[in-house]
């Protein structure tokens, strides 16, 4: 579960009793990996408190503040009995350079991969793609200077996610990092919004507001390479999706999929 | 001349200066309507003093405050003489109320159909369509109450403009507006960015930021009139054109023209 931010924490709390439901309900064992941000253990604490709430009594918070924290045998331990992991907000950058390449790391994929529940928040989102976006300006036309990227954490591959979207005008940036190479799709989600990604099934959108879809294939002609870093980026017959709650996204036919009882146009 | 706003004034000035040039440089005879700004004869003297530094020694500033100041004889005159036509900026829904079907609205109209040059900026340019934006959340999601749209001045016929365009995060309102009646192309101009419209040929990108232009005719599936006022909007299929200086875009087939040097993609 990818989140886009902000997701609600006090009242129908619907992305996070989603995750909980995904990762077994009240007999979910979870794992806060607070990481990504500057108060790890205040960050932890607050989602241990949430899942709690919300009826889970197993939740390991792991309060990283260093690589020798990710390299304990202890924490990746934990996460092999996990059944879903959450990783806070805060700096995506921090995030994946204290975890990457520790025993950690390695913990959380083989979690992913035998079938946990892997969701972000926030920076959290940012990471979970193969590249991920570190920083980028908003608001501003694209450009190439407009958006740093780096090696995500690799839990989705083939997409660059974009968080806090809709509110915090980051198209642009999403726009620069897709023109880039238009093989990637580009996801931006907004606040209080998620996307669920399974095997085999299309992407679903929860949430209070949208998930947008970026799909550069279409793109005719671009100036990318050509063009000075400061330079206003020219992007062609990008296609374009807007998605709320209830629709679908197939990230191998690159389809929209709509919810049950949408009907036709 | 279509103008998003915020056009550089002390410096190159590259977009005033192209807007002088269309109207017959130094001998242009240039009308400056002063009708969207709460402060007209401010608005008004500020551009005088921009064209006169410019080199254009005939400019009437209209100071626009009510509807009588547009049913004055005199200044529909004054319009018949022009080679061109410049809305300041302020209030869109402003200008359009105290213009629209006056004398001097008729005069505007008239002059634009045997050749003077019109342009607006920001309120000045949202109000040139068929179909105006008046104003609209920005940095959310695209919702139906999102944006409030009502006629425009009629100088662009079967598009929607949006100014400040990237600056301001508008891209939501923009998408909100387009999905209502995709027949109709949204055109977004950012701050010191215009686009030119003639007739026969494709509108051209000018400036130092870009133009998104988006066309919904691909658009697949929409939700737009079953969701409630205040629900996300799905929008799927968008075809999407980012447009810096020396792009164009041709209005009838709806195609991207390169400039000469662009090469291939």
């Amino acid at each position: 579960m990818i989140i886009g931010g902000a997701e609600d924490r006090s009242g129908k709390r619907v992305i996070l009793r989603r995750f909980v439901e995904l990762a077994g309900g009240v007999h979910a064992r979870l794992v806060v990996v607070a990481a990504a941000s500057h108060h790890p253990a205040d960050a932890g604490e607050a989602y241990r408190r949430l899942f709690s709430d919300l009826g889970v009594r197993k939740v390991t918070v792991m309060a990283i503040a260093d690589r020798d924290g990710a390299a304990e045998v202890s924490r990746a331990e934990a996460v092999e009995r996990a059944s879903g992991i959450f990783f806070t907000g805060g700096d995506q950058l921090r995030l994946t350079s204290l975890l990457g390449g520790t025993r950690l790391h390695a913990a959380l994929r083989d979690a992913h991969l035998r079938g946990a529940v892997v969701a972000g928040t926030s920076a959290g989102a940012a990471a979970m793609s193969d590249t991920m976006i570190v920083e980028g300006d908003s608001e501003d036309a694209p450009k190439k200077c407009t958006v740093k990227m780096a090696p995500g954490m690799g839990f989705l591959r083939g997409a660059v996610i974009d968080q806090h979207f809709a509110q915090r005008g980051r198209i642009g940036r999403l726009l620069s990092a897709i023109a880039q190479n238009p093989a990637i799709l580009g996801i931006g989600i907004d606040e209080d919004t998620a996307v669920e990604v399974g095997p085999a099934r299309p992407l679903l959108v929860v949430g209070s507001r949208t998930v947008t879809v970026i799909d550069g294939r279409s793109i005719t002609h671009t100036n990318t390479s050509q063009s000075a870093p400061e330079e206003a980026l020219a992007i062609t017959q990008v296609t374009l999706h807007v998605l709320p709650s209830g629709y679908g996204y197939d990230l191998t036919t690159r389809q929209v999929t709509l919810p049950p009882a949408a009907g036709s146009t």
